[in-house]
């Protein structure tokens, strides 16, 4: 069984070595890991990211199911590539399985980013748009995703050391995945 | 035909006057546009947002094509549950459709939110993650997503004078929706 990674893993400096551990807890749980810098892509062709994009989306095609670090990106929410191809798969009635290394409530993380006020409508933000307010670690349409056509979202109970790298909720999404898909596991772990 | 109308436009705080005014625009143009709040959802209830997320997917499945308003929210891309939508919708095999009231690159948002650099490896943010430069407005797995399952991502020139509730760009979508969806439409403009 296929799982595809998805991630802003790819925009790291190490990104390929971080695919490879992937990759390796994958196999040691008899999966395949499908990593999106696995495609072959000329980076100096014109049309770059639509080969990318095809790539991308031959994978999730080829896969059973989808891990996705959800980690906080650029911003309170997750990576907005990582987002889209969760719904992708989400869509297409793949296995949903996502983790974020951060365990803070989105709006904890609103708050670093903007002033939250409240009013008899909820929390607002400096623009006056509403704060979700449901006690999630992201936006409501993401959580239940994963709710609803995986298992619930996978978070450590403190913020590791190195958010980036850390892989212990990651290797707890494969763990999930593998039993999900049915795929017998080693004896002793 | 029905129209997923997807977009943080449900956070603002007159949210229902913008989902009636996007609404009223589809229905000129021979289409039922779907708004989110147009689920009755009883919000003091413990399971609020399973209740919102399960409304969402089932309009969703209902529309034909998705509509989303991909102004950048929080941060340098898009609204995290917008994205996720946009994602299920080409899972779905459903028409795409998108908009964004600020024409900057990504890049350049990305700029004001985090320093970047340059080196031999292309941008860099502060915490030495790539970003992406290919001259897009957001993510390339949201851009071509419309380029590749719908049409390309609908932008003004300038950023009109009120970014959440100017519908200029919108309509544009609507108009290219029904043309794809094979609606006729009025005689007249």
């Amino acid at each position: 069984m296929k799982i595809y990674l998805a991630g802003p893993d790819v925009f790291l400096p190490d990104a390929i070595d971080i695919g490879r551990r992937k990759a390796d807890i994958c196999a040691r749980h008899h999966l395949v890991g499908l990593y999106p810098m696995d495609n072959a892509i000329d980076v100096a062709a014109k049309e770059a990211s639509l080969q990318i994009f095809r790539g991308n989306e031959a994978m999730m095609n080829e896969a059973d199911a989808v891990i996705a670090n959800l980690t906080p990106f650029r911003g309170p929410s997750a990576d907005a590539g990582t987002v889209y191809e969760l719904g992708y798969m989400a869509g297409r009635g793949k296995l949903c399985l996502g983790y974020s290394n951060d365990p803070s409530p989105y709006v904890d993380r609103v708050r670093e980013f903007t002033k939250v006020t409240s009013d008899e409508g909820g929390l607002k933000d400096a623009l006056g748009l509403t704060v979700e307010d449901f006690g999630l670690a992201d936006n409501l349409m993401i959580i239940h995703a994963l709710d609803l056509h995986g298992c619930a979202l996978v978070m450590p109970r403190q913020r590791p050391v190195d958010t980036w790298r850390d892989l212990a909720a990651f290797e707890i999404c494969v763990r999930l995945a593998a039993a999900r898909l049915g795929v017998s596991q080693p004896a002793s772990g």
